[in-house]
């Protein structure tokens, strides 16, 4: 079983066309399954109501907290319901993992919890406070150059000569299902409190939570429309949704933005999201920045470029909200100083 | 009644011994009826546990992020407790409020909340943030100089001119049981986890919070000791509970502890405090920025010099934590943008 699943990961990592991901998709049970596996371990994040922000969006909104997480991402969901998984064999080999930051903190600190060796595959150019936090959490970091290596490569040839676990950081159906418990328990957050969401807005990278909340709406609140929201020049997700099928975004661009700077969404997330989300949103690095400014000011939460997205999305109006409930995903917090302080308006000294 | 509050008020304000305060001390079914009374218009701010800090301070901490409350302080629950108590031709005279910042904003935030005119008298080296934030929750905000005017004289002949309702920071009974609805909130969401609070840091700067502490925790939770945490050389509160009587900070010092710098106990909050609180601790601004650093760093919280102070004895290491129970409040958020930068280790620029 496992070994069929990673035949079909690795097909699916290969292909470029449109063809269904045959990774199977989580059931609603699956999402709850995850909930109670990851009880405990990760946080209930709460979720806030602010009037200031309510005034400045025009309509009721409802924003999950997810910067609150352990590790500063949401990230930790889908790694904790991958990793508990593994067999005591498997655990005691290990888990690799690529990523720019945040899945490589959830991956290292989950293993230190559950007391397996971690090498973190990162880019070189990543965000010094992501790679020093994840070699914080004790794992083995190795970086590459993301222009002239491929970090899968990388990856996969350490996992092959270690018998390691490689843990994607979104083409896989255990790390969706963990993303969609965030879904679940903000919803759940909602309606214990009387709301009815009627739309969601969430930053999206690779799709893994867009995709987890696709299923959580479809299961338990039908109403609510997910909207994935990226950075201008990086919406390969919206224009993904809008032509029908995966398109790569045009090379040359920059973007804040570094938690969700994907190249295309994933063929996996990809077939969860097509059928079941709204329109994608974009927002510049100017409303990003913006948004941070705000999230210091007014909610007092420390907010990541790529985790600000969605909330930046809220703030700028391109979505109706007058007389709707919206809920809104800070979804990491993991911050440059330098770029925190930018954001509030003070420029560093050389 | 009122009116003999009002003359005990101005009573307890032109003394300097050491004088019982002839205000009544709120009874536990006060801060319950506060806590009723204010449910709905103050937030219930979540109860945080970060393994980060868990593994800074040396034991388990539970965090009460106060600064995720409206208006970025626990100020607006006194101010609301008060306020809300008004009749309705009191209210229509309006409130006028003499503070530093946060009280300023919860006085300014409740006031348009309960459509009543407020009129904020406000040092004019408060920080810039804290002064345009009380204009814009719609108060006329009346700019004093600390070191060569009166902030009480000058509040109290608009309050006499216009009729309207002066509500102190701190020296009042209703004030005082607003405050200690965090304590009540937060003591019941330690317990719902299955919590036992050995030991509790909360800031302190006139003791209205403190003595709500007090108050809560001897109702609610006799085995948990409430420390008051002062900036040095702003100890007042320390030393006046170490010899027995209300002393006077000297002069000339200096504390980029905004929110907490005064100069001694009031005589109503000292008098609850005394009989019912443990030895308070000191922290340098050095301690406090390491703090708010590690806040937006592990926690993702803004927290402001003065709000950080709790948290900063907790880091540092002045109270035994291993093998207890620790709650740290982090009391407010309104930070001035230069210090926060220069807290995460970036210098501004000019």
């Amino acid at each position: 079983m496992r070994q069929s699943l990673r035949l079909a990961r690795s097909r699916a990592s290969r292909e470029d066309s449109d063809m269904t991901s045959p990774l199977p998709i989580p059931s609603l049970d699956d999402l709850r399954a995850a909930r109670t596996r990851i009880a405990g371990h990760a946080a209930v994040t709460p979720l806030l109501h602010s009037p200031a922000l309510d005034a400045a969006v025009g309509g009721t909104v409802l924003l999950k907290a997810e910067v609150l997480q352990h590790t500063g991402s949401f990230k930790l969901r889908g790694a904790l319901n991958r990793m508990l998984q593994l067999s005591a064999a498997d655990r005691s080999r290990g888990v690799v993992a690529y990523s720019s930051g945040n899945h490589a903190q959830a991956v290292a600190y989950s293993a230190r919890l559950l007391g397996m060796p971690a090498v973190i595959v990162m880019p070189k150019d990543a965000p010094a406070i992501k790679i020093e936090r994840t070699r914080g959490f004790g794992a083995e970091v190795v970086l590459y150059d993301r222009y002239t290596e491929d970090r899968e490569a990388i990856g996969g040839a350490i996992a092959a000569e270690r018998g390691a676990t490689v843990v994607p950081p979104f083409e896989d159906p255990a790390v969706v299902a963990g993303q969609g418990t965030l879904a679940l328990e903000a919803l759940e957050q909602a309606a214990q409190r009387g709301h009815q969401v009627d739309q969601l807005l969430v930053c999206c990278g690779g799709g893994g939570l867009t995709a987890g909340w696709a299923l959580a709406a479809e299961g338990v609140s039908p109403r609510t429309r997910v909207h994935p929201v990226e950075p201008v020049h990086f919406d390969d997700m919206a224009r993904s949704l809008e032509q029908g099928h995966r398109v790569k975004n045009e090379p040359g661009h920059q973007s804040i933005c570094d938690a969700i700077v994907t190249p295309t969404p994933g063929a996996f997330t990809f077939g969860i999201c097509q059928p079941r989300v709204g329109a994608g949103l974009r927002v510049s690095d100017e409303q990003v920045l913006a948004a941070i400014a705000f999230a210091v000011r007014e909610l007092k939460l420390v907010v990541e470029p790529g985790g600000a997205a969605a909330l930046a999305a809220a703030l700028s109006g391109q979505l109706p909200t007058a007389g709707r409930t919206t809920m809104v995903v800070v979804t990491g917090g993991n911050i440059d100083p330098g770029i925190l302080a930018r954001a509030v308006g003070v420029d560093g000294a050389a």
